[in-house]
């Protein structure tokens, strides 16, 4: 089955929002073994996205369309597909009467002053709208489907999606809002999806396996590989370099999932042979997620201290569900004062070797772990930027410290630091420093794991 | 001049990676006045790429394609390019020259092992290749230019950009990695595509402006500009949910940015009339930029601690350059022991009230202004899930509180607590969270700044 996604949104195309959705509907389309072979933005014009829906019409079997099902006269993806297909809109007069009951409990439409947040986010107690705030009549436009579609309830927001096959190709309509997406595609579209594959029969699967590298550049690693990439024709392998690391993706077609999965296996396993430990992960893994996981092996607990990084490697860790277990937490310590005080870091040490130094990172690394009482400490002092650069230390200098004082806990004991030289904004630095501590805290854990067996 | 962004890669249309490059390549095209007509996301095969490039030129003035131009088998853009385009490549030999040359320096080739981070992040000194290591022949591609186009030198990689008018049809090839794709952007295509439109003359002006709205849901805050809504025809008002917030983009279409701009001035001040204080910013502003710049205003500094955030919030905080200013750093109290020994939360209110509660976000803000000698401090404590909610207690449930002891500072001595209750998974909580905070910490440096005037 091929697939095409299309995202309708001016905010898109014009780059005001990232188009994450369509990244997610291919992976979760991919699940089924459904492969995306276009993605298209088009922006809030009948015209093009009527030219849109009849070439995807015409080339592929499955459409799924993102975006412009919300309340306001830009919203078009409704009527225009119904056009498209030449099929009558009718209310669905149960999702209407939803509306006007969510209305009516004050779910949303709320009165013209700020709120601290969107109506999920904020107290029921404080959400109040005046009494006399009417129904938004814009809002039963989202009541309409079109002429034998499936009306898929939304439970997060007032836009449904809707399900239509029409001449053998099916429509998938979506809302917008990430949230709202994610949840229909999850419990109602894929088993749909999944449900019509089954009745065909005979669908090849499309499986895929993704290896997550660190450490290897582009080059290096496609001439190390050269061998068993020149001979990639099924399953097939796809390098890609991302800023700081890298990941194959192994695809394989074939009869059934279990013939897929054996053909993966085999070429993960050559890979595995030449590239060792750089790989650190697969598939959705992050470090953050290798890490924890290392961490709970080893019945270790971490902490950081932070400078340069601002709490974005505290952030990373905390992503992952049941960090709780082994994350004890964090000291942001962005003032020097703060790195003297919050992390008795010696006023003397700053003095002589900069705050920037590897006696510093040490120094972080070694009292966070003693003062917050994990086993294991990650120190981060660095030069963001723009400004603080100097010629001897120039913005993108970041020492990384990783503290494993216990017996027992990575690094038997030693403070392992190193330094490094980010490139890019302020931002990159941030996101490299995090991103290189992560990966030195895996590394002190490895050899922990090596040590210990 | 109509433009279509053409992005290159099956790990984009697979989703293993979100096209940010198109958002970004279409807000600097807008800087220009360049209107985004489509984009479009094509797999590394030479077929449907060749159709999308076909296409695209038929239909558009300005065709941006991103990715594909690295130096493995399947990067295909820039020979697929010159194929539709009937020209031949040419070797350039200064950057094939300046290639071996890089490799030379080992400035990349790195031998076969892990390293913390990707090359330019390396400490110079630990990154060696074996002496023995050849050079990737594949990397010489790179060097490849169609006949009549420009070699736009890359400072951060390999792959040079490509610039490339054919038929009136302009084409840019910018490679896929977003640092090397901006710094080409803003450095050589920008001002490439400036000259040809003054070149041109007489072309019709685009400009935008976002207003950003925080607490406003989208039904009802079309509502309350129904009327400027309605008459929208140029400028025109584009309203946009996000999770949290929503922005308003007003666009005009003008002879000169002069007129342009007091067309979209006039609207903006209608919406301001309507919505007030709820537009917390515009453009590029974020609401850490803001409050950072509050925080200058008042000459003010900050400081948070955080449990459910995990670093969030301050990681927000310092993304803002020069907010070492004003930010002294945080304590992320991840451990109910570390929220009573690093931020002296008594034991006994944790035990009483339980760790998500008023008291304990209030003795978090608090403390922490006090211990980091902040003048102004966040205390956020939730539950972000998906394990520890209870009945009373769900998922979600979050406390914010914002002290302001000092003089001076915002809310008079005061502290303001709130309470949340955020919908979706750990990252939703978390993003919400933070977004929640940063804006009780505006409103309580707004309502300062209000009793100062």
């Amino acid at each position: 089955m091929k697939a095409e996604i299309i995202a309708v949104g001016t905010e898109l195309l014009l780059g005001d929002v990232v188009n994450t959705n369509a990244a997610e509907i291919a992976r979760m389309l991919a699940e089924l073994g459904i492969g995306v072979y276009y993605q298209t933005v088009v922006g809030d014009n009948p015209e093009r996205l009527r030219a849109a829906v009849t070439t995807a019409a015409a080339r592929v079997d499955l459409v799924v369309l993102c975006g412009g099902l919300g309340p306001t006269e830009d919203d078009l993806t409704r009527e225009t597909v119904a056009h498209v297909l030449n099929r009558p809109l009718h209310r669905d007069e149960v999702w209407a009467a939803h509306l006007q009951q969510l209305f009516a409990q004050r779910r949303w439409g709320r009165p013209g002053r700020a709120e601290p947040c969107d109506t999920a986010g904020v107290d029921p107690g404080r959400q109040q709208p005046r009494e006399d705030t009417p129904f938004p009549k814009n809002n039963l436009r989202q009541a309409m489907v079109p002429e034998g579609g499936t009306l898929l309830p939304n439970d997060r927001g007032t836009a449904p999606g809707i399900y239509l096959t029409d001449n053998g190709t099916t429509f998938v309509l979506l809302p917008g809002p990430p949230g709202e997406m994610r949840a229909l595609m999850r419990q109602q579209v894929l088993p749909l999806l999944a449900g019509s594959l089954s009745d065909n029969g005979g669908e090849a699967v499309l499986m895929s396996r993704v290896l997550r590298v660190i450490g290897l550049g582009e080059s290096r690693a496609a001439e190390l590989l050269a061998d068993i990439l020149d001979r990639q024709t099924n399953p097939t392998i796809a390098p890609l370099a991302h800023s700081g690391e890298m990941t194959f993706r192994i695809t394989a077609r074939a009869e059934n999932g279990e013939a897929a999965t054996a053909m993966i296996n085999r070429v993960a396993d050559e890979i595995y042979a030449v590239l060792g430990t750089a790989i650190y992960g697969e598939d959705d893994e992050t470090l953050e997620s290798v890490v924890g996981a290392l961490l709970i092996e080893k019945n270790l607990t971490a902490a950081t201290a932070e400078s340069c990084t601002g709490g974005l490697t505290a952030h990373r860790l905390t992503n992952v569900p049941g960090s709780s277990r082994y994350f004890r937490g964090a000291v942001v310590a962005y003032d020097n004062a703060v790195k003297e005080r919050q992390l008795q870091v010696d006023p003397d040490l700053i003095e002589s070797c900069g705050a920037v130094s590897e006696e510093v990172a040490r120094a972080m690394a070694e009292n966070v772990t003693r003062l917050l009482d994990s086993d294991v400490g990650v120190g981060i002092t660095g030069i963001a930027g723009p400004d603080g650069g100097t010629e001897e230390k120039p913005v993108g200098l970041t020492w990384i410290a990783v503290a494993a004082p216990r017996a027992g806990a990575g690094g038997s004991g030693r403070t392992v630091s190193r330094r490094y030289q980010f490139p890019g904004d302020r931002f990159d630095v941030k996101r490299r420093a995090a991103h290189a501590a992560l990966a030195l805290l895996r590394e002190v854990l490895m050899n922990a794991v090596q040590e210990a067996g």
